[in-house]
C-alpha cells in the first residue's frame, strides 16, 4: 500500500449515469485497490437526464488520487469526475447530521441553547428529547456532537460530504 | 423480478463497522440482486466505536424489503439495520443541497428572493452567482431545484436522504 504519512483528504465529485450497477463499480475500484472511503453520497442530480452525482471523501496520497481519478475516468457511465479539493479549484465543503438527544432539565436547556449557537433547527421535539438538523463543514458537525455526547447524546445520522466549486463554473 | 407495481419508498438505516469493503458488501448486495439504490449515503458515527451508518432509499414491494432486511442482517459487520419508513416508525426524512445558479439582473433578485422562501442560506456568492444550502424533504429540494431551472441553474450536488426515527428512543 502507499505511503500514508503523505496521505491527505480528497473530495472527489462524479458525475455517472443513473443506472443499475454504477455505484457498486465506482465502490469496486475503492474496495477492490484497498483506497479509502471516508464518506460518501450518491443522489439524482437531474431526472429527466438520468444522471446522478457521487461525492467520495478520500484520503490519499497525491499519487493515488491521480490513480483514482484516471480509473473513474475510464469507466464507461462515468460523465466527468473532479477533484474539488485542490487549490486551483476553490469549493465549498458542507455536510448535514440529524443529531438526536434525550435528556430533562439542565442538560435540556443546554442542549437547546448550544443548538441555538449552532444555527441547528429543531425538527422534532418531545418532553425528553430534541432531533437537530445541523449543516456546515465536517469540523463543526464533528465539534455539535461532541458538544452534545454529555447531554444524552442517542443517535447521530450524518450525510457525508457533498460539495460545488466556488463562483459561477459548473461542478 | 417482483412486481413493481407495489413498489413503494423505502429508508433503510444500517449500523455496520466502519471496516475496508463493507460498503461494497452491502451495495454489492443490492446490485447482485437488481434492488433498485434510490439515494445512498454513508458517514462515520462514532469515531471511538469504529461505527458508521448507512442510509438507503429504495423502491421495492414489501416482499422484496424484507428479504433486502434479513439479507442484510445477516451479513456480519452489520449491526443493526431499521426500515423507517413503516408505519410503527415514525421518522424523519431530510436532505441537503447544494446548489449554483449563475444569473444576473431580475433572475438574480428573483433568485435571492425564492431562496429567502425556502429558508435556503447563501454559502457562496459572486456579482453573477450564487451557491444556496438548503435542506428539507426530497420533495422540498426537487421543487426548489425545478424553481431555479429557469433562473439560471447551473449545478446541484444533493446528499440524498438521511432519517431518524421520531421520539427518544434509538435508530
Amino acid at each position: 500500500m502507499s505511503d500514508l504519512s503523505k496521505s491527505e483528504r480528497h473530495v472527489l465529485a462524479v458525475l455517472v449515469d443513473n443506472e443499475a450497477g454504477v455505484l457498486a463499480r465506482v465502490i469496486g475500484l475503492f474496495s477492490g485497490r484497498g483506497y479509502n472511503i471516508e464518506s460518501l453520497t450518491v443522489a439524482e442530480v437531474d431526472a429527466a437526464e438520468h444522471m446522478s452525482r457521487i461525492t467520495v471523501v478520500t484520503k490519499a496520497t497525491p499519487a493515488v488520487v491521480e490513480q483514482i481519478l484516471a480509473q473513474l475516468d475510464r469507466l464507461v457511465p462515468v460523465h466527468k469526475v473532479v477533484d474539488l479539493s485542490v487549490d486551483d479549484v476553490p469549493s465549498v465543503n458542507r455536510e448535514m447530521a440529524l443529531i438526536k438527544v434525550a435528556s430533562t432539565g439542565d442538560k435540556r436547556v443546554e442542549a437547546l441553547r448550544l443548538s441555538e449557537a449552532f444555527r441547528a433547527r429543531v425538527i422534532d421535539t418531545t418532553h425528553s428529547s430534541f432531533v437537530f438538523e445541523v449543516t456546515g463543514t465536517p469540523d463543526k458537525i464533528e465539534a455539535f456532537i461532541n458538544l452534545m455526547r454529555p447531554l444524552g447524546l442517542v443517535d447521530v445520522s450524518r450525510t457525508g460530504v457533498v460539495a460545488i466549486a466556488r463562483g459561477a463554473e459548473g461542478m
